[in-house]
């Protein structure tokens, strides 16, 4: 293994002049969908890697602090978290942190590729439960077309664990100031919270598409807040972007999201958020604030940019 | 050009099984000193790239966050800082950002590399006026013996911006409790403060060394406030450990940052710093925090542990 | 596929400083006995390639030039070969090409690897159907053991196709003056022939160990021919020595080698092999003819020297 | 440099999925004219490597074959080479190669970079010599111009050691029945010979463009002597056509050819080439005889094919 492991190495390119490569000791599973190719391949850097078209998608080294930080504030600061909706997510982490909120008694999971959903549930072993959780709904479907299609004030939380919009891809229409308005808000329950992970937010890096997508959703929803963090396998600062429907919500204090920490989960504490975290990811730096601030683009159905680049969540 | 540039990589190891590269577009300087080989290279990722045994050691791109970040800090937090002395930053950003201070009278910079002074002096244009101004001594010698001839209480900071302690280097010796104890808090005035770069400080990485730094700071100084920020040519969250003298001193608050930095800075705002970005970088997560707090290491003359890894800075 | 494909990558070091590296588009079947790791992986240049421990074995797209070299030659040269002798030949096409000779009625290989044989029997379908040929006896033991214990003159043909010497391997004692005199030349019956592949054979990689085995060689065969070939899988000129035991043999005239080949083979013609390709191959260069010459080594239980870089055959 | 070497790779496609790459110890001169960017890197694998547009032109470790095999046949095989017209060439040691014949009295080499001839007369320490020789008329123009400008029967050797075709060039025009009937073959006195390096000339590769030059050359010269090498550096077997315009013509014997090297040349004796090689090289494989013989295109002007592909000698 040791010789074998040496040589087969998985490059990806971070840019036209900028790539990385890891070495893969072992191709364990591989897949094909009318949509994608699937591969679940061992890694001694990031332990057991998923990848979707040969790109990155999650890592056992770190997916955990991904799925966090996309699930748990905005559970968190809802009052009382019931029915959830989840526009992709096909890998399953996401619906995994959902379900560890008592609260929750329905989370409608809508990923539009039935082989990634099987390739995950059998292969991922962190997340077989979250799978076979009788609360869980997975709809192999548009994600777009099912929110759509269910009652106005349906969910209290709705999450965006979307498609890379390369390639090609028609997720960027779920980026949207149309799909927002017209969509996202309205099927919303009233203190509804809408979170979408916003792609890289690094200082030299959140132009792409971080600071557009946050002025997407302040043209939508009375109030936004932006945070990030640095996921080593997606080689940058990741964004995300909460938006509460609720003109008077405001991010809690860090105590306050300790004690919902402590009561609204199940037994195991999360690894890495907690009040003080919540505190560092959300003061932005000064770089990416004056982006922010300086952004005049808003996605509209005809205007949507692309993502180019690497390590784009699905 | 294109060509060529297309064809020529710098391939720099992260660990054992993971690497990235980066296109060359042209090399414009290379130097050999007795104890390195010295470039600076052109590079469409980063632009121009210092390079000190063919790693990484600071970039058009984001140099200017690492050095923001590692002077004005301490010269802010202190009451009224007037004298500064570099532990290495041979290249000159360090001392660049230090003789922004309109308190400072004096500043030592003690690089180990005449080579490398006279190189970065000539060819980084950014840093010429600092190499010029009349404030700086630069003295190309051992940073400890020059420390250590210094009379106590010579100086109001202290920074350690020092080469790389991989391969053998005796960088080591710089950040062993013996030094912090009998050398660097003997040398510091009344209300002194010191600083260290303090390696990668991500949640996979941070037990390298930064919390082996933290604990051997923290056991010497009263107060030590560690911070990190994500540092894109390194690949990595980079921490930093500021130690207080005085055991009263607190971190200030982000109006008191901001209300200093426009009183005693020159006329040109920071980039990336100000009270809100501190406020950020200072809230480290759960995961680095934890492994903080069980840090059980100190480092001492015996006991120094080296970095294995690229992209310390020199 | 297409995206995957163009990511993963199996990289081989050539030396030190040089390396290639080639797309692989699918890892077909993996496997591992207690010898090495064995894989068959899809690529777009070669096609199908065997690696044992990650370093190319054979390609589909040039494992026939390197096979008929190693095993018509010899086969061609001897009066009538009824009974031949393969040390190594796990992957199968060794035997291929020695069944297709009418003349031939026993062919017995030894390969110490059950696992290599068992996976190439069912994975390589260009040799299935040798290895399920009645006149092959197929041994998993050391093929020294083997020959030793086979009485005096019980071969027409004896074939070197061993494994890679390389990380102190036991192969070297097969590349020795002891073995080829007490072992090799004994089993032979009259007028009995011996090859063995022999490494790199390029102007610059001769020495390497071509030189070496060939004088090895005739330091106990009254006659030996040197021919090499370019394998391009292997990325260098690839050599053999073919040895007769009676001092009265000479390489054949193209007129009658072609001859040779239409009387003897079943109907399908070779590819690659015929008069005049012989005698391009064994007509040396100067630089690698004057090599031959000044070489002083013989290989012998003590001295054995080791191949280090990739492509040997196993 | 040990460690800066290390780490600086220069990397060559040598087609769609498949590239190596070897380390760059030291950029030593870099250059850029109108039509290319020219540099001169040292390496540990090949020693000195002349690129031009970041791709291989020569190296130290294997230059001496490549041109040996270009120039020596075809004077060789002259009665008496007085005059010779080089194509291209701009490196030197073709001219090198020719001058070294005693009956050598004049040799036109027409190179359209006068940046690239000025380069390697300066910093190819080895051709320095050759450039400086009086026999010698270095003329900076379009080959084809110059040598439609001579009078007809001008040259008794014209040698193309042409730039690759690559790139949109207008080498292809030199490859062309156009220009062999109505340029080449006039200007060459009675007796003259014609040789044209012809690219990747292996089993695997002959058909790119080696065979299509062989059959434009045939019909256009009444023999031509197809022959080829293994060079290192350029990943393959390269090919070479030799065409006597004099039909009664044939190759010389070993024993002819070593008489005349040992008669006409210089007292340093040939590396690579002697009668016995050129036997083995002219006696190509199977595999590519029936190529040349089944190959049916004849370049044209209007249907010259382009070689995709690294390695074209310059």
């Amino acid at each position: 293994m040791a010789n074998y492991a040496k040589r087969l190495w998985l490059e990806e390119d971070l840019g036209d002049d900028y790539r990385w490569s890891y070495r893969v000791s072992e191709v364990l599973f591989s897949g094909r969908s009318e949509f994608q190719e699937i591969d679940l391949v061992d890694t001694p850097t990031w332990g057991k890697v998923l990848l979707l078209d040969g790109k990155m998608q999650s890592t056992e080294a770190d997916e955990q602090v991904y799925h966090e930080l996309l699930v748990h504030p905005p559970l968190l600061h809802h009052a009382c978290p019931k029915r959830v909706y989840i526009m992709g997510g096909g890998e399953g982490a996401t619906a995994r942190e959902v379900l560890r909120h008592k609260t929750v008694e329905q989370v409608v999971m809508v990923d539009i590729d039935k082989v990634v959903t099987d390739f995950c549930s059998k292969h991922l072993e962190r997340n077989t439960q979250a799978f076979a959780d009788p609360r869980l709904t997975l709809i192999n479907d548009d994600a777009r077309t099912q929110l759509e299609q269910a009652p106005d004030g349906s969910f209290d939380v709705v999450i965006g664990d979307l498609a890379d919009p390369l390639d090609g891809g028609p997720c960027y229409q779920l980026y949207t100031q149309e799909f927002y308005r017209n969509v996202v808000l309205k099927k919303l329950a009233p203190g509804g919270i809408f979170i979408t992970q916003s792609g890289p937010a690094g200082f030299l890096s959140c132009k792409e598409v971080f600071t557009a997508i946050h002025s997407t959703v302040r043209s939508v929803f009375p109030v936004v807040v932006p945070y990030a963090q640095h996921i080593p396998s997606f080689c940058d600062i990741w964004g995300y972007n909460m938006a509460f429907s609720d003109a008077a919500q405001a991010p809690l204090s860090p105590e306050e999201l300790d004690s919902r920490i402590g009561a609204r989960l199940d037994g195991v504490p999360l690894h890495f958020l907690d009040g003080v975290t919540f505190q560092g990811l959300r003061h932005l730096n000064k770089m990416v604030r004056v982006a922010l601030q300086e952004e005049k683009e808003v996605y509209t159905v005809d205007s949507a940019r692309f993502i180019h680049g690497a390590g784009v969540k699905a």
